[in-house]
């Protein structure tokens, strides 16, 4: 077993890379996993992407992303919804069992985050059957708190496993993001119970950037360039039973004006060195 | 008694003023209190400081501000508590009870955050005895976890009061500060416990503004311009007891770029549809 044998690239990292070129790259280098994005799927289509992948022997270790769940308007919940059981029958199709949601953030010119989480729950009710029924996972990601206002009102792991609570492990799963995580205060604890609940879906790493970067969604950085402590955090998901694929996703400008088969192989030595150890 | 009885000018607001314009400003708008950051009373001197304030029959809501007490080297930790026990007895001289902490980051090059925390816990415990011999709170504010890195790490309300538990509510208090809690999902949960503790010591306002500015720091807003729920945090803050002076402080890089005494009738206006009614 190489000791890559649980790194999956999450295909924002190579932003530039097609599908196929991504899939190239990760069997080059010696990875055994991919994380693909719903829009590298659809240009490729479903069933092509889906057997680009398999031919290729890679596991796919999640798919990016459902979510954007808060919609006020019954016509926009209609629309989500419709969304989001196509990206759970992609994951089906591409056999992963692993569809990561990015909740959404306000409603425009809404300011009632205690409303729009509710609508958070409400549509991962309506949508917890469907998902089940085709035996994918629907994964709560917290997103880092500054982006709770157009991006995600789930800002802390304990919040997405209280969401994630009233249903079937199996179903409802949580992801940990180092980027996004690292700086809570009960991080510990909260993986800690992520675990005893089963909840843990994904392990995602990447490093928090310092400066942040003037578009704060590109101040993800490889493992080593930020302030993430990757022993301490590792060790408390390893601690807490997870042993799945350990996706690496990064977006950061340089990294996608860089050549794709260069980032797979800083991401591998830092993996190596940061990330592996602890895992 | 006036609309604007409980409203105070942090003068960060007007980062321009010096001082004795700030004061000049709050009298001539009928504002009755002013939360002075050091650099401004430094200027003048702590003595002129002090009388212009009192002379102008203004009260002082709060001193800004103390904290950074995550130095990992002896010489360092002697430094930040020689510059708090200063700050406590500018606060003394001033005539507020209320001294603000901003905690401080990792250490350069650390990423252990929970031994930097420990730090603070550690160092608070130092200044506890010399705070409370002159009568002074330190006020521990908990920041935008986008600012843990390098600013502070407090991020949460609650964190902010497990750390102040172990002293008596005179001595250590917290912060509410709406940009750099609002988008927290224990917010209302902690406000109700901070007001059981007694702990509540300051109310600030203004907005998160969306997006982010490129300087993450000037992203504050007058209240309106942003994404905060004044009407609800008001609210969960009235209901834990709080009827203390109500803080804004604003930096905002065109709000700086204004005429101050403009700047003061935009602030009473918003605060007088925004927050006056909840509060």
């Amino acid at each position: 077993m190489s000791g890559f044998s649980r790194l999956s690239l999450n295909s924002a990292t190579t932003k530039k890379w097609t599908l196929a070129q991504a899939v190239e790259g990760c069997v080059a280098a010696g990875i055994p996993a991919i994380g693909p994005w719903r829009d590298r799927v659809h240009e490729l289509g479903l069933e092509q992407a889906a057997k680009l992948i398999q031919d290729a022997g890679l596991r796919v270790s999640s798919l990016c992303r459902g979510g954007f769940l808060t919609a006020a308007d019954a016509e926009g919940q209609a629309a989500a919804l419709a969304d989001n059981r196509a990206a759970i029958l992609e994951a089906v199709a591409l056999n992963t069992q692993e569809l990561f949601l990015v909740v959404g953030g306000l409603a425009p010119g809404e300011r009632d985050v205690v409303a729009a989480r509710q609508r958070v729950a409400d549509r991962l009710a309506d949508l917890v059957p469907f998902a089940q029924e085709n035996g994918v996972r629907l994964v709560l990601e917290p997103l880092h708190p500054m982006y709770a206002a157009d991006r995600a009102l789930i800002s802390t792991l304990g919040q997405a496993l209280d969401l994630a609570a009233p249903f079937d492990a199996a179903t409802v799963g949580v992801a940990v993001d180092t980027f996004h995580v690292w700086w809570d205060p009960e991080l510990q604890a909260q993986i800690a119970r992520a675990g005893r609940e089963n909840r843990i879906a994904s392990y995602q790493v990447c490093d928090f950037n310092m400066p942040l970067a003037a578009d704060p969604l590109l101040s993800r950085g490889y493992m080593g360039d930020g302030v993430v402590d990757f022993a301490t955090i590792g060790s408390w998901v390893r601690e807490a039973g997870y042993t799945g694929d350990i996706e690496v996703e990064i977006f950061n400008q340089e990294i996608w004006d860089t050549d794709g088969n260069q980032v797979l192989e800083t991401v591998k030595a830092r993996y190596a060195d940061l990330v592996l150890p602890y895992a």
